[in-house]
């Protein structure tokens, strides 16, 4: 593990969190722009509203070209591709899983430079994770899955709990790679075992 | 009336709203998780979007534990009771109205606090008291209520315009009061007699 | 072409967007509280999502009284005249077509004051053109038209680029022009041929 992986980690996960605003947009058959913007929001909408809610202004995407280049590239490789693309269901899940840690464990640190208590570090964590999933939602007009199916936003809080734990007792370094298995491990458990949140 | 007063009513204006939040997910049968940020995100919303429109970031729930504590605690609490809790209804309306009242005159006093025109500080006293609302029903993906049924936002611009004058001629304590009478006056009068604003 | 022809175009473009967000209101039956804010966010939800991302707060529609009292009136007249203003179809596409325009190269200038590079430039742009119509299908609980019909949010891309290109070669106030020119010619050319991007 080198300096590269989280880097690497987090090109997956924005690939993933694209192809799903992507996918979702092609099934409400949106114009290619439409498409796009999909994507786009997906991947960087939980980001975006955490840096809105703590004040790091211009927003991540608007200061480094990379991401939105990655994004267009990615819809561009999904529009054109869509039947492989569709194949790939579970490459992508796992990519998907990945992307969630890794983001959850970016908010959280973003929240710890701001000196934020730890109920607002894992908020915030939870936020870079999954608005980005509830802004697609919202824009093809269905009630947020996040709210409805599967453990999702619960696999960001329990690692995210684990991460701020970990800091207290261990090096950065560990408590990075132990926070993001947390949160895979209950994402592809749940998904095998259908595990859900008992609805009230 | 002292110095807690306000401190009391903001409490109970957020349960009111959390419990309005929660009420919500549950008839769209939303998981456990849902129904959490449903509370949360009426109860928060508005002083959210207020405190990112004028900047004030971290916005206010991220630097004091106590409102999510509370909101957490309220959430809880209207699961396990949700029957009795049902039964409250006109307990929970006027928490409501009171909250409504309060939140408008906290988000007005942010306004002039931004040296903010008159109606600025009022556009943002009724984003305070009613976008919590707003986005609860962009989450259960159906028409904002705010822009069909009763007089609500309507009384915070009330309210809040008898604020700004009175603050002209009297002090501070007796003008926030005779506000807060305002909008709970109106909002009570108004689902009493079912008044409504006509639709166009 | 004089320094006050930027401003009345602004106005123009103002007008036709409250315009179309109070119909959309409207037709929806909403009560006149919400044609009032459909009109409104309509007028100025792409200028604060703007201003949100690149930090530029208290946003600008809160220290300028002018830009809220054009709003109130236009959807003052607007519902006192609704029929007469039915039949100005043509007049108001036209306003909103120069309204895009400038809006889009508005949020370009806001970015290149931010530094910002071109591509976030031009993203600023389009957002500032499109979001407030984005906002208001969210609130009548429709999929963004955006994303579904006619040629719009392309527009503001090519004319935005071209006013990049053409501030590198040229002075301002000719690359204003033609980028607003070229918006609006693709919006006229778009609508006449029933231009539409291709759906996925």
């Amino acid at each position: 593990m080198n300096d590269n992986f989280p880097a690497i980690i987090e090109l997956l996960g924005t690939v993933a969190f694209t192809v799903s605003g992507a996918f979702s947009a092609m099934q409400k058959r949106m114009d290619i722009f439409g498409v796009f913007v999909l994507g786009f929001v997906t991947a960087i909408g939980g980001g975006t509203l955490r840096d809105i809610l703590i004040g790091n202004v211009p927003v991540a995407w608007m200061r480094d070209m990379k991401t939105p280049l990655i994004i267009l590239g990615t819809t561009i490789v999904t529009i054109l591709f869509k039947k492989y693309v569709k194949n790939l269901k579970i490459t992508l899940f796992l990519f998907d899983a990945l992307g969630l840690g890794l983001f959850t464990i970016i908010g959280i640190q973003k929240g710890l430079n701001a000196h934020l208590n730890p109920g607002a570090c894992i908020a915030l964590g939870t936020i870079t994770g999954c608005f980005g999933g509830v802004v697609r939602d919202i824009l093809i007009n269905e009630i947020p899955v996040l709210f409805r199916k599967e453990i999702y936003a619960t696999a960001c809080i329990a690692g995210g709990s684990c991460y701020i734990l970990l800091l207290m007792c261990t090096d950065k370094f560990i408590a990075e790679a132990i926070a993001i298995i947390v949160v895979c491990t209950i994402r592809i458990i749940a998904i095998r075992r259908n595990w859900k949140l008992p609805s009230v």
